[in-house]
């Protein structure tokens, strides 16, 4: 079982950074688990950066091995912790051992990378940083884990 | 104006920590706001915790000036960043100039707070640690604040 987590561009905040390293070591007791870091756009404005750091996740998809691959997008569907758990293992046992989550920069990804991607998901329905969305994103994965294996991380 | 957030035991996480400082520095550009910490429960069973946790917030309330509060629960009413700005500023027009938000513990509250509370809020239908609420409050209401003034941080 192995799991790739892409964000565009470097964390800026330490405390994000911080929050990241604390949830990849504890899902790595669970899964192997790689982050890619693709670059952020030059551009400065928003949709030209978006048109960028798409380009630029759409050419690293085609070169990347084939993978199931999920998008973070607040407009994808929202599951609760539970059926995120359930929908992780249904994917692993009918997808592939190995899974893809893609986040975008702050102005999010093109139509292109949303049709190249092969679900999209979402963690809320608000609009989080998409640094905060790396934390989140780690520590739902962590979650579920716990969930699977029925440990006492996860409450109600 | 005025915004007031309960939370329930130390941050034991530095990271969460800095997060919470670096929005709530942002916040106070547009608004008073004051963290309130109730003690983590001694017990250590999640009822009793919940229980004990529950009671205190209960106490608290009763001696607190009285304010429109709304509970954190995934079980709450979910909105999307743009219309949590619009609410925040509905309340702020027709509920008083002050505002009270309550994040559980990691075990959650019992019924008698939710009871207790003027409207129960979500901020997804997946649950995060009560930690971690802290901080996506955070930047949800400095976010909902640059909406309302029409300043570029947020996208979409």
């Amino acid at each position: 079982m192995r799991l790739e987590i892409w964000h565009v561009g470097k964390t800026k905040n330490k405390w994000i950074h911080e929050g990241e390293s604390q949830y990849l070591q504890r899902c790595r007791r669970f899964t192997t688990i790689e982050e890619i870091m693709l670059p952020a756009a030059k551009s400065k404005s928003a949709t030209a950066a978006r048109k960028e750091e798409s380009e630029s996740i759409l050419a690293r998809l085609q070169r990347a091995p084939k993978m199931y691959t999920m998008l973070l997008d607040e407009r994808g569907k929202m599951r609760s912790s539970v059926e995120f758990a359930r929908h992780l293992e249904n994917t692993f046992m009918h997808r592939g051992s190995s899974l893809r989550f893609i986040t975008g920069g702050p102005f999010g990804v093109d139509e292109k990378v949303r049709q190249a991607c092969d679900e999209i998901i979402s963690l809320s329905s608000m609009v989080f940083t998409h640094e905060m969305v790396r934390v989140i994103l780690l520590e739902q994965v962590y979650r579920a884990f716990t969930i699977l294996r029925g440990e006492s991380y996860h409450h109600i």
